[in-house]
């Protein structure tokens, strides 16, 4: 079981519950990598036996930093409609709720398609050397990714960028077949704009992500292990909070999630 | 009173619920505007008590149409920080949930700021027409909107157009000073983009809305009653489901809110 797999594992309780542990293998600077914990809290609906169709979005709430250790997932359905499901989910510790988001499946119908933000032309992954080790939190070493532009700054000089552009190639480490709870970790995998628009490691965190899911299990399942190109960029800086909006795609060009996120700054 | 205070009045209830109405004045094709239902939602966290800050996020999911008539709101202040609070609301009828809501509050700080996704230049509000009266359904006569392009297809010919983007000077009717309340349902104003991208008007819906808030009250006063302009485009249209990106800003060019929706499409 890859360590991925290992993360999102959920175990089913008597009280229709689902247990689950944070993993030293995703930690971040505090709590987990949020990707992860949004992986599993989609999980528990994944592996509910009432589930109808598939992700089609999920909004994640990060109320409060888990600490090391169990968690416990309650999901409820709160309406079941003829192809359309949804979901409330909460992550609880101790009784308190650390995490909190709704998730919508549906049963997706073979209609026109077609994706309107295309693919940008970008470099091919094998020209790009892909990081090392990173050595600084567990997650980072969890993802391979190989870097087109907008990385984090070196040296943190406090120089400003006119933009807060990020385009990477990137995939699970150890690759891994794509699925809806992999997708929903990699919506996460960006670093804060802030630090990009001034090279200033200012504390920053997620505070509500969004991910819509453009790509049924068949469509995932044919991107296999492949690496996604995934972009990411501000949209305004005000208060304390921006927001962050981005696209995933596989090497074929079909846009898989589009996501955003508002996030916390300090200054 | 404004139609727009009048449809979202709540009347606090002893059992710490809300007691709301739909309003026949923002009535659409299958129960009300979404964008007056997530104003009601939003309102009832306004309204508590105990809300610590100002809105920073919200994420309304649409389970099932409202009926026409009396609604119950359920709000639950799942975490409270120092300086952030998450909370659920539901909206019901007949005990079920045909709504639900996450929102973010939140104390805003006075830090760096900076609106990356600039105002684009567009033809000032006084050189356009507004609509007259639609005529169609109740809610599109509550907003004044001058089209500046992507307006609705005329005729409605099956033409494909390259994309879908709209873009539009628009405020409540009558003008009306914004709040976060009228920002909320201004966020939905945009008809389907499925619609732009072919004129034909197969049936859409709103499945789930998110919206970032860039603007505390004082800066929303600041805007008073003036026009906004609001950008909307597609990114994705997939098995019966597209997304929607949009921003919108007042006239001093401040990005006061970015808004994302997944919507159903029938073909």
């Amino acid at each position: 079981m890859s360590a991925f797999d290992d993360a999102i594992a959920l175990e089913p309780q008597p009280d229709g519950t689902w247990l689950g542990h944070t993993s030293p293998a995703y930690g971040n600077m505090v709590g987990p990598f949020g990707g992860i914990t949004a992986a599993q809290a989609l999980n528990a609906v994944l592996q509910h036996p009432q589930r109808l169709g598939e992700p089609i979005s999920l909004t994640i709430n990060f109320c409060s930093a888990l600490a090391d250790g169990p968690f416990t997932v309650v999901t409820r359905a709160v309406r079941t409609n003829r192809s359309t499901q949804h979901w409330f989910v909460e992550l609880q510790q101790q009784g308190e709720t650390n995490t909190t988001a709704t998730v919508v499946t549906a049963l997706r119908r073979d209609v026109w398609a077609n994706d309107e933000h295309a693919m940008p032309g970008v470099p091919a992954p094998d020209t790009i050397e892909p990081l090392g080790p990173q050595g600084r939190v567990a997650w980072l070493d969890r993802y391979e990714m190989r870097v087109i532009d907008g990385h984090l700054p070196q040296p943190w000089d406090g120089r400003e960028h006119p933009d807060s552009v990020t385009r990477l190639w990137v995939r699970d480490t150890p690759p891994r077949p794509l699925d809806h709870a992999s997708l929903t970790a990699l919506s996460d995998v960006f670093f804060p704009r802030r630090w990009r628009r001034h090279a200033t490691p200012t504390p920053a965190g997620t505070v509500s992500m969004t991910v819509y899911y453009h790509a049924d299990s068949v469509r995932l399942a044919a991107t296999a292990d492949g690496l996604l190109l995934g972009q990411a960029q501000a949209q305004a800086f005000r208060g304390g909070f921006f927001d962050q909006t981005a696209q995933l795609w596989n090497r074929h060009g079909d846009l898989l999630a589009t996501t955003h996120q508002v996030v916390y700054y300090k200054a």
